[in-house]
């Protein structure tokens, strides 16, 4: 048993890495449903917090995530998840959500 | 200006990841001054939810995360720091927090 920490929510925040190119995909959150799901059916899902609902990662754009391997943290309360992505990861069409760069001065 | 999504309780997840093998080391939480002495230093530091204060990280075992790249999600509310590491990332002692994979079955 791994004991997972899931928060005051019920969630785990879940890293999703591209298993090939090593690039991190998106930062998502998972509750137990969603862990579940994802480990069962081999595909990534997701509880989306704005909308408040369980979704498969792809449901709607068919940039479906087929996990290769999930990964516990140190502290049990975050989740690794490479995957090998189907199209681009991101709604804008980017292959990566993280396709900004901060610079100095531009915190907020 | 990015406009940053830092959460109720002020805090923003920044995924670390080891810029040369393309690990992903660690998840931490930022708070407004975390983030900004991290740009200014060039060395990671975050808030330590259980601890309640602001750390650099390896301020105390010496294993330094040298910033390289601070990158933002496409909804504002996760960082993606690329960092050359010094030492390891876990306090286990090993390379990266992600060192158990999580089988089926084994969720909870």
């Amino acid at each position: 048993m791994m004991g997972l920490r899931f928060d005051d929510k019920g969630l785990i925040p879940a890293v999703i890495q591209d298993e090939v190119s090593g690039d991190v995909l998106t930062l998502c959150y998972m509750n137990e449903e969603a862990l579940r799901k994802t480990i069962d059916t081999g595909k990534v899902h997701v509880w989306r917090r704005s909308k408040g609902k369980l979704m498969m990662k792809g449901e709607t754009s068919g940039c479906v995530q087929f996990v290769k391997k999930v990964l516990v943290d140190c502290e049990n309360n975050s989740l690794l998840v490479k995957v090998d992505q189907v199209g681009v990861a991101c709604h804008t069409g980017e292959e990566t959500c993280y396709y900004r760069e901060l610079k100095k001065g531009r915190i907020s």
